[in-house]
């Protein structure tokens, strides 16, 4: 459906010739998104500044036309896909990084400042930005705030929301507003930063964010354990966790995605096991070995294997291209993975893993398990090769969703819901709960024009 | 104004007889908190169990009477004076520990339960929660969550809102929900939990809190350095927070302060100085010596007259109860001091102490100023002694604001605002921020029931 020729008009005084497209083809590269989901906007625009979001926000609510931020579309729920039309807003070129300021230990950055981009440039100060999911390379800061994407590091150094200090946006309503600080603490008033990360675009289009720095550890120590089965591999996982010293990373690849990578990295040293850790600890030189063994103490156990220490980088970067080769094995059995990140209490992880492969079993369904297993958080795909494997692996994934919920655990740990998970979204919240988000909703966006299929059922 | 006698009625239905009372000793006991401000509620209630609380908010919107929650009132903003009158429900008797699950890193509590008595039940396992405000001892969980309560390890640990999983609530709609998880990492809809941290119970009341729990550091040391003036100070504390190694205290003692500590216990060894750091680094105790020498290195520089470390577990301990005993102290020289936590970006605070000394000249008034200087976060505390100085403080109160928002920071670190505060928040806050958050207030407690007066102006 084209845009009304009024809101069109609106459109070319905010934006500049080059910064505002209807053309089929722009407007079907803006069409899809990481999830294979796919819906057509009526026009692409640009923005490179806030005061265009805030006219474009104004111009769009007027005419009851919906609009979806978008930063590089990484996300794989869906969540940048504009289903019901209306205008894309891509915040790719609007891309500056305002300001890096170490003695405050936060930067300042624009949305489409690439995560791995802030990492480059934090990299000379000694600092980091803890997310770092693993489309960091093409991912954007804005994408990462709106789904509050995670990654391996986030079981020490925690997630978008524990990381930014305050944004600026402008809501439904077309106002531009700041909320949060440039401190590292606050108590003045609702904390609305939090509530728009992971809110999916729904109440506002981030426009600018002060980011929380974090001082690069001086040391990092890989180690990997392999197991005979994932039930002793997840044991260990929550044994390590209930000891003090937190590890940066603790991945767990189960013995499905182990061959998956073999297969296609032969020569990455993937090793042959029931179930693999991969558990990496950080920190000052002098605590290394102490923290290292204390982890090691608890990944023994009944069904290891073997334990050994990445003696040189070229070990530590084989074992994690293993590991971030996953995704792309994966895609390549199954066009139509679906690909889930459903989370539970560490110590329910050995009766997540029994359940997946009991599911995989049931319904004669390749499931491949893996990810952040020390929050609990496991990327369980399953991986149908046809319609029949697909149709039946509809029916596995509502089962997997009521086991992860039984087991007191969540939908999503850092995917977020999307359209993919939205059906689902009753079996996680209460009629309560989702009402009292319906009504943050219609405060941020009156007329519903943010967004609009996304995240709330 | 009593209450109607209808409401009398159902609250006698939901309360047992020595859970409910009108008794105007009772009413007096509960009409003030450690502002000092005063204000007489109609009827004090004592929920212990959920259910109640659902039942009382109904009850209370039903008949448009206000309804304060209440944890031990150590407050300093006034944000549980019922300046409205209605009901005060003092969660003092639903104070039990649910559950420690040191498995999964978290406690689930009721609100009653006391910061300090839980700091105790967790030692044994060797974790702790960390948000430490001064009044730990007998200050509850529920009013730490329902102010962001922080104290001196925020600098390392961070505030509630770090150190929160999920909560169960009752909004001022009458509902009662559940928000959050009890998983380390969650993505699934809007961060609820947040909004209700720090929002001075005017969107619902808590009754039950997943509190994230953290490992207990193996060994701390001490570090005492001294200074010539408030400025030399306040530039080590940013060369400390611009290096690698976070202390987990940073506290800061200007001159004023000292003399007082001095003069309340004169045999605590304060010194004499024009500024002091208390610095605590804690870790591993192989890592220990780097660490604390890494922070000591950016302790020195010009205006450093000593840097000690303490030896003994006493010399800590006398450290540590001069800090504390400066709260007491001031109240002694000016019941009515007024006591400010004031935030500023770290790199920020020798201008802030500068100005807070050119304040207290212009103004001829007693001002000190100590406090979370990791944070940027200084109690910044006012001590008139008479009616000429009363006046004089509040002039200098809004020039300390405009001074400290001129430099990025904002109104409070974490007291709060409460009624303290609440003139003061377009100075902070935009008329756009503010209106969110007045239609966030709308959607959870549409009547305006839940704390009225309080956090908006």
């Amino acid at each position: 459906m084209p845009l009304p020729a009024a809101l069109l008009d609106t459109l070319r005084d905010i934006f500049r010739d080059d910064a505002l497209s209807v053309a089929e083809a722009e407007r079907l590269a803006y069409a899809y998104d990481n999830s294979r989901l796919s819906a057509s906007p009526d026009a692409v625009v640009f923005p490179t500044e806030h005061a265009q979001a805030g006219a474009l926000v104004r111009a769009c609510r007027e005419h009851h036309v919906p609009l979806v931020a978008r930063g590089r579309g990484s996300n794989t729920t869906g969540a940048t896909v504009p289903v019901a039309g209306g205008v894309v807003a891509s915040f790719e070129r609007m891309n500056r990084i305002l300001r890096i300021d170490t003695d405050n230990r936060l930067a300042v950055v624009e949305p489409g400042v690439l995560n791995g981009d802030l990492q480059q440039a934090l990299e000379p100060h000694g600092f980091f930005w803890p997310p770092d999911p693993s489309s960091a390379p093409w991912c954007s800061i804005g994408g990462n705030l709106a789904c509050n994407s995670a990654g391996p590091r986030t079981v020490k150094y925690g997630s978008p929301r524990e990381n930014t200090l305050g944004l600026r946006a402008v809501a439904g309503t077309g106002e531009g507003f700041r909320c949060g600080t440039y401190t590292s603490k606050g108590a003045t008033g609702y904390d609305l930063t939090r509530l728009l990360i992971g809110s999916e675009g729904t109440l506002a289009l981030i426009t600018e964010a002060t980011l929380k720095l974090t001082p690069k550890p001086s040391a990092v120590r890989t180690l990997r354990a392999t197991y005979t089965d994932v039930g002793a591999a997840a044991r260990a996982v929550a044994r390590i966790m209930a000891q003090p010293v937190t590890p940066c990373a603790l991945e767990f690849i189960d013995d499905v995605a182990l061959k998956l990578a073999r297969d296609h990295a032969p020569d990455a040293g993937v090793p042959v096991a029931g179930a693999l850790l991969m558990i990496e600890v950080d920190g000052e030189p002098d605590a290394l070995p102490a923290s290292a063994e204390a982890v090691a103490q608890a990944a023994r156990g009944d069904g290891l294997l073997e334990l050994r220490v990445a003696e040189t980088a070229a070990e530590t970067k084989a074992l994690w291209s293993a590991r971030k080769a996953l995704s792309p094995a994966q895609r390549k059995l199954s066009p139509h993975k679906i690909n889930e990140d459903v989370v539970v209490p560490v110590s329910r992880l050995p009766e997540l893993v029994d359940g997946v492969k009991r599911l995989a079993a049931k319904h004669a369904l390749p499931i491949v398990s893996f990810g952040h297993a020390g929050n609990g958080n496991l990327h369980v795909n399953l991986l149908p090769r046809d319609d029949a494997e697909r149709e039946r692996a509809h029916a596995a994934l509502a089962e997997l969703f009521a086991l992860v919920i039984a087991l007191d655990g969540t939908l999503s740990g850092e995917h977020g819901i999307g359209i993919a998970k939205r059906e689902f979204m009753p079996l996680a919240l209460s009629g309560e709960t989702l009402g009292l988000m319906r009504g943050i909703k219609a405060a941020f966006d009156p007329d519903g024009i943010l967004n609009p299929g996304k995240l709330l059922p």
